[in-house]
């Protein structure tokens, strides 16, 4: 069986993405897992490996037709917008317009490679919004889709699927649906099936205090019936400071928390190293990293690789259909 | 200077509460803080070392006018409300009125005596509001009086008041006020104060997702800068999924969290053993432990005293105003 394609858009030049991208593939981990394609340019990946001190082994491809899934080598599609000539400009820690124009070109080129199938998954390195504003590329990843699509975060065995993202407090208490939490627990059971996870047990946490409240009347235990009756192994609601610890001891394969900063206080308040995210619900295997590009460390050689590399195994088990890494 | 006397309510009869009042007290810890006097029966609590296994030198007294602090036995206020007679009525795990009569009786003794001053604080061991309810003595604990006392947990650094505690989530978003905000931190500060920490740093949590909204803009921010115009050292609104964490890395001696959940999930998830809590803002220094009777497995021994520890070491420092112990 030949090895899952990733693709890796290589983030902001100006911030770390390229020297944590060149030390986590120095461990060689992630290709193990998969073939390597960065989506980027190769002056910026040697400025990174340079900072980062650390040789790869890269090798340019002009076109995905080109690649032998046996390289050993990290393969680089470079379509020369960032070329030597332009690496002058680019200074570590600014918000730059061609650093914006650059990423916004890489991760379209991931997502085109990604929807036609050409890639089994696609990882983004950090980026800059506002380097990305600046060129007017910020559209290339903002997708207001709510409910089709729902932000992830995998941190050893807490993993967690978010219903509202960066939505109001206020709002959330108005829009959860029935209907949501629904879609919710199918597209996490479809995606945790299609990534190895052959019936996962999924917990889902309530919204008031001890899960009771109107919206776990109305919506999360509506929902959470709908989706059982699909044969979806899913629990609650559960109390929303009990469930992330239940997920942690192994009790769920992963959790759905109903708002944003359930999932995020439990993740950072827990503190675990190493964590990666993503999306679910894309028409594609999508990851990222749980940090941005770190302007005010950029280029010193000391960021570390911990979530990129996180990112890029785990990127590469899912699409191996091998499910959650052990860690 | 002579030690502070702790009121020490033993709970249910039928919990856990006396064999780990019976084993947290064999480690001589909190006598070594604090005069000790247990609040309840003394059959109850021969019970309860007979189960722990663990023999104290228990010295009956009829009266507060009788103690000597100096006392190194463990005293106990006993009169006779569940007497050797009585006790064969009582059994592990069971919801019983006799037992919710006793508790309340006992609670409202501590109260009596720590609002006259006579005490110099109460720990109240796990309650079961089941029983208290068959008995009718469910509202020596209730008390409804919103913003005016505060939930309290201490786990080791992660120490957080919380402004709501059991209250639906959109109540809270339409509840918040400038004044509470405002209110809670002044509360916070003095009580942190009188506990011996002479400038109390008060990270306080937004609601929500990175701090940004309109309760923030209404109600959270207002609210600071009203106590930072009195002198209080309150950092915020930070982001809900930061500053917990931050917390635990030593920026704060305390977070003020918004509603139950933001710091039930942050302590929880984190797990550390040996937390314990309690209300500020009342008329007297009262704490509790973190968890419940656990009839299920009362009785046998192996009930962790690990939180009642914390709680009678910790209420005995505060008491004496050295303030959060390190763990």
């Amino acid at each position: 069986m030949s090895k899952p394609l990733l693709g890796v858009a290589i983030g902001d030049p100006a911030g770390i993405g390229p020297e944590i991208l060149a030390k986590a593939l120095a461990t060689g981990e992630p290709q193990s897992r998969a073939t390597i394609l960065l989506i980027g340019s190769m002056p910026v990946m040697r400025r990174g490996m340079a900072v980062a001190g650390v040789e790869l082994p890269l090798q340019a491809i002009s076109s995905v037709e080109e690649i032998s899934q046996s390289a050993d080598s990290v393969l680089i599609l470079d379509d020369g917008l960032l070329g030597d000539a332009e690496m002058a400009e680019i200074e570590y820690g600014k918000e730059l317009a061609i650093c914006g124009r650059a990423i916004g070109h890489w991760i379209k080129q991931g997502m085109e490679l990604a929807t036609s199938g050409k890639l089994d998954g696609l990882v983004m390195a950090p980026i800059n919004s506002e380097s990305m504003a600046a060129a007017g590329t910020l559209d290339t990843i903002m997708d207001a889709d709510e409910g089709s699509r729902f932000l992830a975060v995998y941190s050893g065995p807490l993993r967690i699927i978010h219903i509202f993202d960066h939505v109001l407090l206020q709002d959330v208490c108005a829009r959860l649906t029935t209907e949501l939490v629904e879609k919710a627990l199918k597209v996490t059971y479809q995606t945790l099936v299609s990534w190895g996870i052959p019936a996962p047990r999924i917990g889902v946490a309530g919204l008031n205090p001890h899960a009771h409240g109107p919206q776990e009347d109305n919506a999360i235990t509506p929902g959470i019936e709908r989706a059982q009756a699909a044969g979806i192994n899913a629990t609650g609601p559960v109390s929303p400071d009990s469930v992330f610890r239940q997920c942690i001891e192994g009790k769920y394969d992963v959790v759905l928390a109903m708002c944003h900063d359930q999932g995020h206080i439990a993740l950072k308040t827990w503190g675990f190293e190493g964590n990666c995210g993503g999306f679910i619900g894309m028409p594609y295997l999508f990851m990222t990293t749980g940090h941005g590009t770190a302007f005010d460390i950029a280029g010193q050689g000391i960021a570390s690789h911990a979530m990129m590399l996180s990112a890029l195994n785990q990127c590469g088990a899912f699409a191996a259909g091998q499910g959650f890494l052990e860690s």
